[in-house]
This record gives C-alpha cells, structure tokens and sequence, in this order.
C-alpha cells in the first residue's frame, strides 16, 4: 500500500461524492492501519446523503461496517474478545467507539447506546480527523475500538451483507426477548428487516412474517427464512391484519419487529401484535413524524410491550461474527449486498440505495 | 336481613339511578351471600353512567369493590388464600369472575386480564342475573369468586377508599417492574394515580412526582407520598418538563405511569420518561382517540419501554390486602373516598364525581 | 372397539405388570374416550416400577404421553388450542390435570406445576378410579383435561419419540431463558437431555454440547444436534472441563441444562457454566441424595443463576406440538423412541429402559 | 495537611498493623488526593487479617470504603453522576477501579464485577504503590476512580456504617428483583445483612424476618426494620422453618438473602424458600467448604431460583447514597458502626470485629 491513501468523501448533504487522498497515518500504541478489502452503503448512508442524520460533522468518509486486512499493528493488540491480534489477519471492527463507560448512561443505566460520547465510524467522525470511514484504501483503527478476527470460512461479501443490519438485529431480536415456538411478524424487508427475519428464522420462531417491497425483496425475505411475505403495495392494512391473524390462531403475531422507518407502519404494526406481545421499534433512525396511536385500543387493552431498541453494544458485534460463523452457510446474507461497487461510483451506488433496486451496496476501494 | 333486598340499579346509559328490591337468592354449594358495608363509586361507575364502555348488559346494579359480612355461606368455603370462611366474617372479594383458566389468554400467554369470558362485578354482570354489584344491601357471591377475610385493623373505609384503584395501582407497579432507588412520575391524581403513588413511596423510589388536579387531589398526591406535584390545569408541559429534568439529572424520570386517561398525557409521558426508562399506560380504560407519538423522538432513539397495563389479577387483590394491612396507618386511603352517599343519593354521587368535587364516593348502602 | 378395553397394570412397586380389562366408562358432558394408538414407556415409568415415587396410588396404569384417535365425544369438545374437536380426529392431550387455578401457588406465585391438586395421567391417577393411562386400548379424557388435535404431517411414532421428554424440554428451554448465540451444555443424554440438545440447536445457540452415554446415545445426541459430546464413563470431570472452556473462550458454557438426574452432576454442572451464567435443574424428579456445593466458588463469586424446573404447563404441551409439526422434518424424535412393544411386553420393556439398551419404548396396545 | 501522610498497614496476614508515614503523591491530570474524615473496619478486613482471600499484594492499606474531603484535584474533576467536583468538597467514592470495560465479561456478559482487571482499595491493592486504602489520613484517587459528592445532610458516620455492606446490599435487592408486598429473609446479621434488611422494608416487603446473632445486632435488626428475628445460638433449624411457615400460609419466605457466610446457612435458607422463590447467596465472600444440598427436594422439584451476588457496580454505589440521602433519618446506618478507633488502636478493632463485639468499627485516622 502506498503512503497515499484514497478514500470517498461526503463533502456535504446533497453533494457529489468525491474521491480524495489522504496521508498514511502515524500510529500511536494500541492503533491499527486495516486494509479495506469491502466497506457498504447502506439505509443510513442514503440518510446521510441527504443531510437526514442530527449532528454529523461533513465532511465525512462514510461506510461504518467495513472489512479488510491487518496492514500495520503498533504494538501488541488484542481483540475485543480477548484474541491476540497480529499484522496481515483478517479484521472487522465494531463501528461504535469511545462509549465512556462512565457517564450514568453507560454505568447507572446500562444503556451505552446513549451515552453522549459514543462516536460511530463513519457517520459522526469528520474526514477532517483522518481515516475513520470504510469507503477508503485504508482505516485507521484508534486505540480503544473493538477489532475481531474474522472468522476462518466467513467470507467478506457475507460479512459486509450482514453488515451494520445484521448487528442491529441482533440487538432486536435479544430485546424482543423471544421465546422458542413465537409467532414473529418483520416490517421491513431492507438490510435489517432481512436479518431480523434470519435472526427469528435461527432462533427457534414457530412462523416467520415479513411486509415489504419490492418483490425482489421478498423474495429475499424468504430466502432469508421468512413463511410468508406481503408486499406492502400491493395489499391493504385490513388485508394484512386478517392474514396474519388467519396464522396465528387470530390473535396476531408474539412478536412484531418494526424495521420500516414508516410512521404508518407504528400505527400497523401495533395492531397486527397480540394482546399481551411485544412490539419492537427498530426501524426509526430518522425522523419521519408522527404516528396516530390510540392508547386504550392499541397500548392499554391490549397489555402490550413496546420497546424502542436503539444502536448496538460490543456483545451484538460478536454475536453477529458467531451467527455468520455457524449459519452463513445457511443464510444468504451475501445476496442482501446486491452489487459491488469502486470508489468511484458511490454516486451510483447512493442512486441505487435510493431508488431501492439494491437493498445494500458493496464497496470494494481497490477495484 | 329481610328477605328482599333493596339495590340502586342503572337502567341504562345517562339515566336516572333507580332502587329496585330483588329476592334473596338461593345459594348453590359453594355460594355466599354478603351484607354490604360498605361499596365505591369510581370513575369507572361514571363511564357506565356515560355509557363510554362497550358490552355492558345494562340494567346493571354497579359497585364492582366493596366490603361487607358473610350473611349466608352454603357449604365449607375457603378464601382464595386458603383461609376457612364463615357467617360473620368480614369479606372482601375480587370483582373479576369467571376468568375461564383454559383458553390461550390463560393459559399459553398468561394474560388471565385479556380472557374474553371474564366477567367483572357491578360492570359486565347484568341486574337481571342477580345481585352481581355492590350498590345493594347484598351481594351475591357465586361459586369460584376469589374472597378473602378483610385482615383486623384494616377499616372498610380505608379498604373501599383504596379500592380498585389500589388493586389497579398494585398491577401498574409490578408490571413498573421498579428498581429500589428509581425516580416515578405518576401522571393522574384521581384513585388510580394516588394508590400508584403511594405503593411508588412504599416500594422504595427515591422521589414521587405527581401531575393532575385539582388542588385538593395535589394535596392528597403529597399525602399520599409524592414528594413534588404539578398542577396541570396552572403548568404547560414544557414546564413540567423543565421541573422534572432539574430534579433528575436532566434526564426525565426513571418510570413514568399513566393514570390520567387522555390522549396528550401520553405525548408527554414519553417526554418525561428517560432514555432507556419505563413508560406504563394505565389510565385509558377507555377510548379517547388517538395521540401523536413521534417513533423515532420518543420511542426508538430513546430507547424505551412501554407497557400497557390492563386490570387485575387475584395476586394483585391480595397484595392489596396485605398493603392495607401493613400500611394503613401511614398512607390515608380513606381520605381518597370523600364521602359517605346513600342508595338514594348516587345521582349526587355520580355527578360529584364527574365535576371531580370528589376523587371517589363511598356508598353505604343502610345508610 | 369392543365394550371390554384391554389395559397393562402395574399393581405395586417391584411387580410384574399384569393385562387386565376394564369396562367401557360412561361419558358425562365434556369427556371423550380415546383410542389409543401410541404411548410410551420412559424413565418415569421405571422410577414408578421401583417405587421411587412418592404418594402414587398404585395400582395404575402407567403411560403419561399417548396419543390416539377419539373414538367418542360428549358434547361439544374445544381443544386447548380453541379448536373444535371430533370423533375420528386424531388426538393427543397434555397428561397434567385437575390443576386448580384457585390456589396460591397457582394465581399468587404463577407457579401451577406446584399445585397441590394437580395430578398425572399414567403416575398419580390409580387404575381403581378407570382409564387414566396409556399402556391402554383407550383412554378416558375427563372433562378440562387439555386435548389437541395431533398436526397433521406429525407422525405418532415422532409425537411419542419426543413425548413427555420433549414436553419437559420445552420448558427447560423456556426456564434457561436462552439468548440468540448463547453456548448450551447439556448433561444427560435420555429423552428429556436429547429434546433438550434439539430445542437448543433450534433456538440459535451458537454451539451445543453434551454429556452422557451409552455411546448410541450420544450418536442420538449429534443427530439431534449436538456439535460435540463426551462419553461419561470414557471421561473424567477435569477432562470435560477443559474441552469445554476450549471451546468457550475459557469460560465454560452460557448456559448447562441438567438432565442426568445424578448427585454428582450437579456439582459438576456449576463448573461448567460461565461466571454470570445461567444453571438448569431439570433431571432430578427423584431424590439421589445430596450434593456437594461451594457456595462461595460456585454460586456467590461465580454470579450464578440456578434454576429448579419442574413439570409443564399447558403453553409447554402446546408449543411442544408447534416444534413437532415444523421440525420433526429435521429432528429425528422417533429414533428417541427405540422399539414398540406390544401390552403384553410391557416387563420387557421396563427391563430394556432400565438397562438402558433404549432411550424410551413406544407402545402399540393394540399389535 | 503535612508533607508525610500516617496510615496503618497490614504487612501480612496474622501480623500486627503498623503505623507508616507516606509521601504526598504527586497528581497527574485527573486526579485527586482526599483527606480522610472517616473510614471502616468490616469483616471483610477481618478475612484479610487472617489471609482468607487470595492474591491480597501484601503490605495494604486496608479500608475500602471511606469518606472525606478533596484536599487537592489536579485539572477539572467531575464526579460519577456528572457533577463537578471542587477542593474542599466532602467526598466519596467507589471503591472498585480499573475495571476494563473493554473484556468478554464487561461487553458481552456485562458481569464487570467479574473482570479480572478489576482492582479494589484496601483489599487489592499494595501500600508499594501508594495510599489505596482508607486506614490512612489520605487516599490517593488516580484517575478514572468514580467519585461522588457526599450528599448535604448525610452524616459521615451514618455513610460509614452503611459503607461496603449498604452498597453490597443495593446490589443484592436489585438482584432479588423483589416485587412489593414480598415477605424476605435475611440470614445473616452483619454489616450486608443488616442493610439488606433496611432496603428490603423501604422496598416495600410486606414482612422482613432475619436470623443471627449476637442479641445486641437482632435489636439493631429490629430498628432497621425487621418484623420478626430469631437468634441463630438459641434456635434450631426445625423451629426457625416452623416459625418462618407460620407467617407466610405455610411456604417458606418469598425471597431469602444468605449473608451469614456459613455452609450450614445455604442448606437452611433453601429450605426456608417457597416453591418458586428465590435465594440469593451474597454472603460467601470467603470459602467455608462445600453445603450439601438435595437437588431433588431443594432445587428441581421447588422450582427454585438461586441467584449468586458478586461484588458491586457504580450504580449500586450511586443507588446507596441516595438511600442514604433519603433516608438516614430512618434508618439507623451509624448504630451499625459501634466504635470509632484511632489509626494505632487498629489492632484493637480488629479484635473487636473478629469476637464480634461490634458489627463494624469506625476509623478516624486523625483522632
């Protein structure tokens, strides 16, 4: 790798992606230079295209969820489950870094996902700072950021199709607390919907449900491990309702898992929950306004759980490896990463994320 | 005791309470017959009045908690602790009946609440199936009704000024699931909301705040155990939210309940609640049309929990029993039943409680 | 089905089970007789042949799990499910009956599999009082017994493989409270360890192992989803110990279900499992005598959960069925149950369980 | 302050404690030197003294919690919960430090009180490396070290005797998950039993039972809030059962807490359990040889819970200042602390605590 390293940058929301080099970084004890060898866009890039995302310091090198190589180690590095670390392995690296560990978020709560200082590669780190975005020949690793070995037989394209959506969904499904044999409905058949489907599918879900668009998606769905698919454009709410409550003895799914982003999906989504389930709000990372919740018919009557899940923590990280270990042979996660993509034609790629011909782009920066 | 008994019936949605005499009822093994002390006028009584709840099989004879003396017991009779029953005892009884025990509610799902053959006291009973509601001399106890010894010491006034809002209340902070040291926001001062309050005070919570009206309920409120109160016809929200931030780090409270019934109380609610904390909904017994909940503001981001909370399960009666018990002498749940009203006065009482002159009437039916 | 029913009897602990007849039973309102096509001889049925057992009211006719097609129905019959029921269906039913839902331990603590009116087909209902077991031509539902319709695309031979076994199983999967991911340690290797092991594998945990033997058994644990195993009579605990920490990052496993029913188990089992895990007790239906537990190396400093589990409950019996009619595809239940032995072979069958040359006996009483 | 710094010194177990004088320390960025007001002497220095825990880095300091005033603060300093710490301020803080937060039992298990780089004042770290223990006019506060502003109206003597056994205590109820109205038993009189039987009565238990010894600590159980008490020396197991039965329908307590320390009281306590409650075992800090326990009759078929309770977390540190804050005008927190000691009376306190003439001695080490 040459002391010039190329990388992708968002300048600005609504601005042109352009491709800029940047210096090799030195590095300081416990940091790390990776390689790239794939990096994604993803939902949220798209989001950050178009300026969706509070707080983000433009300009930025997206791609949060990235693979690659060891290129330079200083000094003895161990991964974030206890694994020595050395120069040429295959890498991964848990995109949240500096969580505090000790605001009252991190240790009263136990809710490090919202702790105030958490920063996320590739979204709320400045290209300014250096190298902290996939989208580039290069990322520098500070010290501190959770880095794994990727697992021997995991490929990068199942890796990368996984990606920030799979992670995410295993914080959803480990708050959707589900229990072997529910009933488990997915709202959204994007990078996340898809893995959450896999997710109920490997956890023991009795029936798998998932409402989407566009068909290509569905189709995915239930290779993903889904029972029943119906596509959100071409079915009514009523319609949904009666089909779901015709599986599941009429009462509606245990559990319901919004991975939509829509505020008519909450208002759905709450009904097509039994009485006494849980519905999981997952899919909200933007603001997209209200919904319309009737509180005694929807929330009160219904003795209903709602959990909002947001972000994911190290433990989802590795899970995540653990699952594509064991079942990415069973899973096409790959598939979810539609088409692979240079440096050069991100443009492309944030066109296609958008117009939803591809759930997700894979990035390769040497190509 | 004669043996016709005299009973205030409601004929039908917004008419005038009429007193009826029925006969005294044969008793089937198993059964009882109770003199009635003492029975309450709530605001559920008030939503019957207004005919806002659906399926009531008017006429009914309302009064769904009261206390009295077992005037007639067929056969050997155990309490639903276990206890041996006889004549003369002073009893109490839980309202709900009927909960069938072998349906999916019940039994895969564990909501005995959502069980569609429930039947409750002086709601779902009708007049014309017998004295099934407390506005009477008597109150007929059919085989399976969970009844209990009123403990010594606890008064009826204090039993009947707890009544369903405490065995309401009772649910709400299990279903709280309240960690010993958390900060509660109770929204509603009406009987719900004061019983809520006073078991957050007794459970361990290191600070009670209180929302509602009018002036006297906020005295009560603090009576009660809270230790702030806002009035929220003299505050906008954002002061309340403002005042509730300052007192808890800036962060809203641990658990926030709902008592309050309206449609905004939710919207705020969730405001007031933490990042990552519990928000209750347990004040929309009926239907007051929908709020607007932003999913990704109050939801999603925040991380939350949300549970609707609906009626009450026999543990939730006992544990009443034993709060009373233990706790009477400190927490004035008499002082929540305002007055004592005759069966010829609950037209007056009706409309006391509905101008909110009174939190709940007590009814002495001998009077 | 003549008027005269053939049944096995076991008279007394220690004696040989004899073939009696017993009258076709009168049906009163809600009753069914059923024919049955299959039942089982398990662990529980040798423990009764021993007289292990406390306060069972011998004689009886043993078999708890069956399953058959209802030859009559009186009345209108619901399933537990909700579903109609008819004459001709094909039937199983959940063994467990008569459990109050009044008392203590059933409405205060939730914990009905402690009620004391509880009792057990084919265990704790003697064959004075008629058909309340399996090794039967028919069996005699009584009105609230929790009947279902065996799925179609399930096969009996998988319903008696899994039985009573994988009821249990259900259950402990449920008590483990496993996570998506989570490494499951099960000891034993008999009907209730091998639905275990399966219940694991399908409710994602990221590695399955097990302990137990005979060396069939342990092949039976692989094919039912083990990712590796040990042979207790070819291993020593250190032995174990080690393998399993190789395998779990050095910690030992998430989670270790008991279902050995060995005092030494038990201590071992806590060695097994990771600081902060989780520890199920599921094998120990009958007393073994004590164990000899650190509490300050195994439970205090170790931050263990332990968990008793005992019997199930209708939503296990239910969900038991959802498992069989999606998975038995996949998980070989019928190979658990070794041989299908006709009443007469009943001794034979006792004799072969005891010694272990087959998991669990079918029994066809009518071959 | 003087440049030379007296602290009392354990050189090695069995050895008498030492007067030494200690530079002042120099401060890097971040840290503080606090000038002690007051520290402790409880069982957990007695173990130390007699070298029952392993891997102690003789010669220490001991005294793990203490209380006092920030003499000097290099750079802005900001406290555990956020606020900004200031010289002069009285202050606390929490005792465990150097957690990682980065390791398998930090991140994936959140158990970080079993992290292997965890490091404790007074108990693990050596006097080589400075004043890491309160028996000392000063304590080193190295960055990192959360810290708390001793709340206004809380008397350091009533901090004192709360001290390790009150947050031990935070721990253990947060870890009993009791729900209000439970009935608990604490086994064990000590400094952690006698807070856990405070915090179990402000946590809305409906009765609070405890079992110990000497006569003098039941009274001080009694006035933290014990209902009934029975003294261990004058007591059999078979009376206490009884007893315990007699007040609770015949069950056994709701939820026991074991921090008595004993093998004998582990056999007891899970007999004086309900079917289906839960035991916490706190109280074996130090190993006392194995309890032998009937898996059969005391695990599997009560459907037990057993929870092992390690150590402690800020937030139960922040949790014990606001009980503390709330209610030290209740609770008799400094009656725990019988005698306040000067740093060369060291020895005598020891002494004293060993023979258990005092429940926990106080230190003043400028007296």
């Amino acid at each position: 790798m040459s002391d010039r390293i190329l990388a992708a940058v968002m300048p600005a929301p609504r601005q042109a992606i352009e491709i800029r080099d940047f210096p090799r970084p030195a590095l300081p004890p416990g940091a790390a230079l990776m390689r790239t060898t794939r990096s994604e866009v993803c939902g949220t890039d798209v989001h950050l295209w178009h300026g969706r995302l509070a707080g983000v310091p433009y300009p930025i090198i997206p791609g949060h969820v990235s693979a690659g190589t060891l290129e330079s180690v200083r000094g003895p590095l161990r991964g974030i489950d206890g694994t020595a670390l050395r120069e040429g392995d295959r890498a991964v690296f848990f995109d949240v870094h500096r969580t505090c560990g000790r605001c009252r978020a991190c240790t009263v709560h136990r809710t490090p996902t919202r702790c105030s200082a958490r920063r996320v590669y590739g979204i709320t780190d400045s290209a300014t700072e250096g190298l902290f975005g996939g989208w580039s020949q290069a990322i520098y690793l500070e010290p501190g950021v959770g880095i794994a070995r990727l697992p021997d037989g995991v490929d990068v394209d199942d890796y990368i199709g996984g990606g920030c959506g799979l992670v995410t969904a295993v914080h959803i499904i480990e708050r959707a607390t589900l229990k072997p044999g529910d009933t488990v409905l997915v709202q959204g058949t994007g990078a996340v919907g898809l893995s959450a489907i896999a997710l109920a599918r490997l956890s023991g879900a009795s029936a798998v449900f998932a409402i989407g668009a566009p068909a290509s998606r569905l189709e995915l769905a239930i290779a993903m491990g889904a029972d029943a698919v119906w596509d959100i454009t071409a079915t009514t709410p009523a319609q949904r309702l009666e089909a779901v409550r015709a599986r599941t003895h009429g009462e509606g799914a245990d559990t319901v898992i919004e991975a939509a982003g829509s505020a008519r999906a909450i208002e759905e989504g709450l009904e097509l929950t039994r009485d006494g389930g849980t519905y999981v709000v997952a899919g909200h990372y933007t603001d997209v306004g209200p919904s319309a919740i009737n509180a005694h018919q929807q929330i009160n009557r219904k003795h209903l759980e709602i959990r909002g899940c947001w972000g994911s923590e190290p433990r989802h990280f590795l899970r995540a490896l653990l699952f594509l270990e064991r079942y990415a042979s069973r899973v096409p996660w790959r598939a979810v990463g539609g088409h692979t993509y240079s440096l050069t034609e991100l443009n492309d790629a944030l066109s296609d994320a958008e117009a939803m011909r591809i759930t997700k782009a894979l990035v390769d920066p040497w190509q």
